[in-house]
């Protein structure tokens, strides 16, 4: 492993957290985990590579669906402990990002006292189902 | 505590992941964590107040150094594990979020195998303590 990876702060599961952001728009699409060999696949073919803590194993985001992520910059915070990637959601116009179809993944906005749904549904996860043929889960990883 | 707290996915240390962006810019500027105290609290006075996990207890993040953060938006993700603040850094112009002095958190770059600070320090954190007359660490706090 290279001397970068090393310079990372992972946690005791070899871990790291990962913010990712639109690089046309600013907007937060998602929050994932990486691991030592997600960040170098990622580095290494310019697509966002994830860790699936629920399946314990790597998420190439899009791999089924066509809905990956190209990466243009790749940053790292002052404690070494948490990543920032700057992206382009491919796959979908509007950029789709999260799997219940939206654009991104914070979709829910407190407003007295209540959590609000304020960002569209741009494409649903059964048509998504229903084009690809495959599971709604595989879809937009 | 109110039923919106308990639509969050707290981890099994009662925590939440928070990334704060920049409301003017768009700028992610920091990643914490939140116990519920914290966030109703960050709701109550709408400024950011965290969780410190290394001192364990709540962090009004510039309570003593003036540095505070106010919030003009809270967010959940879809799978209601992570919150997303848009906030307005005051303090500082131009603002300044970082402990070391700089804008954001996130100013170390990738490039050719090695990380590189691309963000320059606005003010020393020695002039910042200087300033202040107390520890660096509770300056940016």
């Amino acid at each position: 492993m290279a001397d970068w990876l090393d310079e990372i702060r992972w946690n005791d599961d070899g871990l790291v957290p990962v913010i990712t952001q639109e690089l046309q728009t600013g907007d937060v699409l998602m929050f994932a985990w990486m691991n030592r060999e997600a960040l170098q696949q990622t580095v290494q073919c310019q697509q966002a590579v994830y860790y699936s803590r629920s399946r314990k194993k790597l998420w190439h985001k899009g791999e089924e669906s066509g809905y990956i992520q190209t990466v243009h910059e790749i940053r790292l915070d002052c404690d070494g402990d948490v990543v920032l990637l700057k992206v382009t959601q491919k796959g979908h116009k509007p950029a789709i990002s999260c799997h219940t179809g939206r654009h991104s993944c914070f979709y829910k906005i407190l407003d007295a006292g209540c959590w609000h749904n304020v960002e569209p549904v741009l494409k649903t996860p059964t048509d998504i189902y229903e084009n690809i043929g495959t599971s709604k889960e595989k879809v937009i990883r």
